[in-house]
């Protein structure tokens, strides 16, 4: 019989205790929860907060007493664990009913602590009763209370994040005028830019009132008037706190464990901490979720993902290891996706701003496709970016913007880069296909199928940020939309041959085989098709705007 | 320069005329097509006559004139390839409108002929009027006169595989009488009896009149009347027969190719066909898509797979291998997808029944899992079976019935398959999770987590069908629901103890513990909690029923 103690009971920590039970009836499991609530849903809480969830009780997915019961578990909360003995192999618990404090030895302990809201010492903050942060039931109970009130008519999300996006939505649909403030030139992270235009476009369409490349300066009048860098002003009835999360490490400090540059507390492959003063390993303390460092999947860096998926899966394996099990870690992906108003955002991998940064080489390939067959009704456009390694042809990462059916892809994505898969591999995934779910070539297959040509050397792609600068040096981009295309809008500099007329008309194109020709259409698609003819006509230097027309209004909205 | 010519316009045909030419902007392509349109949708045939899809030229993906222009190719319709002659390398081409007929000679030729619908001998069949079957636009246009003369108020569907299935669907939101008679005791081959019993339910609540078991025995007054095998009689002013399709393999068969016990043209690796008199491959003509043989990707045997995915993959590759590169051809898994009124019906590789016939080794998977989280509005249950090779785990089919998601999981684990993952992978996809989405465990997690503990030996399965003659024989059923839930319907002969209480009245359980004790709840997942209680307290002989009660009650429906 095993003593196992558990420090947060959310994701990683009632999972954890869920699995260990399920492993050993005998075991002493004690969870300790610093809050009232354990096992709640705290991606649910901003839809709670929007009226879209109506019962606060479903946020609960177990409570204290019925999970107790269910495991046989000594479930504890109010109770925070203030402090780790690691070589007496006891911790500290203060209970924060009782003021009380006392000691608790383990033989196994494993945190799970989760992250909590940045909250940086901007001016005015502590004046203001108006600001608040989401992280838990008590948090949403204030949130929810503000707005109950009725006399939230304005509001204001500082930062563009899943969260500080899914509020600013909620918010707005509860009635709110809701301003969203992101310092950096795009909400999402994970997208790139140009897909991140995309949603910047769906918030504004929804009344959202958007403002990015400015961040908060201070608060003035009790918070009553949020000032940006800019200068700006703006009211506010309510303000949400939303520019990130940081590993709630307090507990990890205190025990000298030793946490990463950000804070994030550093594990070994199988969830084991270190000591902050040798690196040695302490073999019987554990840390998992969003409190932890862990290995990006694609480029082995260290970095940190403060997502449900891996705080359950790690949840789970770290109670195998302390049962014996030999565990696998392969990293993460940071497979994410959000709702936002009528558009699916979602990703996996690395995106192009990353790997630049890790000056790791890539390949783009981008696509507009149609959810399901475009005559089956209610057809919607996917954009879909894909990065590849040229040299292996690995998978780094892909992104996607559209409606129903974006998430599929993506999720398939994943799983091939989880199973090694290269991205020509992607064309002979065999996917399910009737008219309202997809088409006969997949948007899937799609990705593979062009990355198969520009493999081949069938042309090189340039993207919407090269582009301009290009033609302004003289470089000959050449669109294959119709007229009438051409005529709501084109890239300027651009010269017009509609595809169907090309074959007939290129003589007329005015530079020698050998030059570059750049070419383009609205999507990509056609341009490949006219590029096909270029190359079957003697050019040997060609380029395909990746995403077309489309990307490069879209980029430049 | 070669001269390739193409027999068939439509998914195959036209998808290799294109490539071809992609490929090769010199070769002289010629696609002889029998009647008047290509590339049409045949997909969406169904949804056009239920008036789902409004626009007729919508079903035109290409027509013959915008195809021609765009792919620069000589899109011979109305003309059908009567003859092959594989030393001369000729065809023998009769034009419908004309009716002369003349020679093409070719370098290369493809055969895409496609697969027609079983119209067997049935007495009174040739009489009728109103027996009409479906494949291509003329036969759509019949149906739709008639549907559209308003003349149908009883309609029969002939035939449950996903043709016949979409038809009654389309034909009863119309607002005809429907009645859907299968000769098997379920729709949908690829479901296995219990995942198809679902799809009745779905069938009859929307108020078609299912007959299971009962075939056509003959037509009379002009097929007015349907007169099936049990004497039942039934009026009908429209009927579909939607019996299954055969390879359209006339011309192989003058051309003496060879095929398969069931028609279809047998192939090599490269699509090449063979010769039906000495077996010697004809290395210049090439079948694809419903006419010809496949590998079945799981099992390696010979099969057919009438799908609009292999037919637009092969026609693809066989144009990459006629223009010189290497091709792989992994067999096909027969990934599909149906919507019935409101669920989807989609599965991949083999099921059970196929597993069986061909004495292959399973073990079964099943969950039923919410499609996303929940607490978030609007979740649904998906019905997942996996399929899994108990030597090598690897996956060999898996089915799902549900609503929005279903499918999702079905693409993620046929990619799975096809990158070779065992059924203990899926644990480690890491998918997109929001609560409009997903839950932070996916439903394709969860199977892998059932086969872990199926393969640690936690417990074994014991399906719906093998449960009623053990508990007669007095094996012991543990039904671990809520006496609420029990009162409202249990398996004969279970005894009722519920989870929560379990551990207290363990002792009540009248068995030695090397007993075989059968432990069931509503889907499984409790009565995995229960055998974990049962374990912990010395039971070694422990079976869960898969899929619970909902799956037994379903399956007795
Ligand atoms: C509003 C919101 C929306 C989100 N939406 C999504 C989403 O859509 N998709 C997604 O993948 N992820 C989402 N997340 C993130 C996801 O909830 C987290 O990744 C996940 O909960 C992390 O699990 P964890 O166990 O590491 O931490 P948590 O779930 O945060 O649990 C940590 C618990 O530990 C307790 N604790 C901390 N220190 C102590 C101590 N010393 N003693 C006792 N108790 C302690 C805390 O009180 C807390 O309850 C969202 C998060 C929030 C806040
Ligand atoms: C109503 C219906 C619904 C379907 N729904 C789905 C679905 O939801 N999902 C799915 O995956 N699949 C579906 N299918 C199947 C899919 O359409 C086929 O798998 C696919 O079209 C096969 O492509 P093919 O090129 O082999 O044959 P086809 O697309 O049938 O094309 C063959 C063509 O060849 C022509 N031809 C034959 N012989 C000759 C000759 N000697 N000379 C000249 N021309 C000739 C025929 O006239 C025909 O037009 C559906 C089929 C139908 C009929
Ligand atoms: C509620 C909670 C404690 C449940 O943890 P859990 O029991 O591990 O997870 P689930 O309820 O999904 O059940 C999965 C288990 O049931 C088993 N299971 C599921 N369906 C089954 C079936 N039909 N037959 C047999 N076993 C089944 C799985 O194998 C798995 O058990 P295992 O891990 O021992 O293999 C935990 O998920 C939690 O606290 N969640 C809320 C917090 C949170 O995650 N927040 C972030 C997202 S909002
Ligand atoms: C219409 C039809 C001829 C089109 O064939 P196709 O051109 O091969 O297919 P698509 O239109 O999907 O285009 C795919 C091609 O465009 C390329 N492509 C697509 N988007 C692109 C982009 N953004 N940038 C570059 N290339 C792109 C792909 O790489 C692929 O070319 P490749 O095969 O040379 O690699 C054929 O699909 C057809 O006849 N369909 C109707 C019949 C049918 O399938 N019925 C059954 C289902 S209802």
């Amino acid at each position: 019989m095993k003593k196992i103690l558990i420090v947060g009971g959310v994701a990683g920590g009632a999972t954890a205790a869920a699995r260990l039970r399920r492993l050993s009836e005998e075991d002493e499991i004690i969870l300790f929860e610093r809050d009232e609530y354990i096992s709640f849903a705290n991606c649910g809480l901003p839809y709670y907060i929007g009226d879209v969830i109506k019962d606060r009780k479903k946020l609960l997915v177990q409570t204290v007493d019925g999970m107790s019961k269910r495991f046989n578990l000594d479930i504890r909360n109010f109770s925070e664990v203030v402090a780790i003995d690691p070589v007496a192999k006891t911790v500290e618990v203060k209970n924060h009913q009782t003021g009380k404090t006392y000691n608790e030895s383990y033989d196994k302990l494993i945190l799970s602590p989760g992250a909590k809201p940045i909250a940086p010492p901007i001016p005015g903050l502590s004046e203001a009763k108006n600001i608040l942060t989401l992280r838990n039931i008590p948090d949403t109970d204030k949130i929810k209370a503000v707005v109950d009130s009725g006399k939230v008519r304005r509001a204001v999300v500082i930062g563009g994040g899943f969260i500080g996006v899914e509020m600013a939505e909620n918010l707005q649909e509860l009635g709110a005028n809701v301003t969203l403030v992101e310092k950096m030139n795009q909400v999402l992270k994970p997208l790139d830019f140009e897909m991140a235009q995309l949603v910047h476009q769906e918030i504004n369409a929804n009344c959202v009132n958007l403002i990015l490349g400015d961040g908060v300066d201070h608060f003035q009048k009790q918070g009553s008037e949020v000032v940006l860098e800019s200068g700006r002003v703006l009211e506010a009835d309510l303000v949400i706190l939303a520019i990130g999360v940081v590993p709630d490490n307090m507990l990890a400090k205190q025990a000298n464990l030793k946490c990463g540059l950000r804070g994030h507390i550093v594990t070994t492959q199988n969830y084991e901490v270190l000591s902050g003063v040798d690196e040695s390993v302490y073999s019987d303390i554990f840390a998992i979720g969003d409190a932890i460092e862990v290995k990006d999947f694609v480029t082995k860096d260290q970095t940190a993902i403060p997502l449900a998926w891996p705080a359950n899966r790690q949840g789970r394996v770290v109670a195998d290891y302390i049962n014996g099990k030999t565990i696998k870690n392969f990293g993460i992906q940071g497979t994410a996706v959000a709702k936002v108003f009528n558009k699916t955002i979602a990703s996996t991998g690395n995106n192009a701003v990353q790997l630049d940064m890790k000056k790791i080489d890539y390949q783009i390939v981008m696509a507009h496709r149609a959810n399901h067959a475009g005559y089956y009704p209610h057809a919607t456009n996917i954009a879909l970016k894909l990065l590849y390694d040229p040299k292996t042809l690995s998978i780094l990462g892909a992104q996607a913007v559209g409606q129903e059916g974006t998430e599929k892809r993506i999720d398939v994505i994943a799983s091939a880069m989880k199973m090694g898969a290269t991205v020509l591999d992607l064309q002979d995934f065999e996917l399910c296909y009737a008219p309202p779910f997809s088409s006969a070539k997949d948007p899937a297959n799609i990705l593979g199928y062009i990355a198969e040509n520009i493999e081949d050397g069938v042309y090189k792609t340039v993207e919407w940020h090269e582009i301009d600068a290009i033609v302004e040096k003289g470089g000959f981009l050449l669109d294959v939309r119709s007229p009438v295309e051409v005529s709501a809008g084109a890239i300027k500099g651009s010269v017009n041959i509609e595809l169907d007329s090309l074959r007939d008309r290129i003589a007329e194109i005015p530079i020698s085989k050998d030059t570059p020709i750049y070419v383009t259409c609205q999507v990509g698609q056609r341009a490949y098709l006219a590029i096909r003819i270029l190359k079957g006509n003697g050019f040997t230097n060609i380029y395909n705007l990746s995403g077309g027309y489309s990307t490069y209004r879209t980029a430049h909205y």
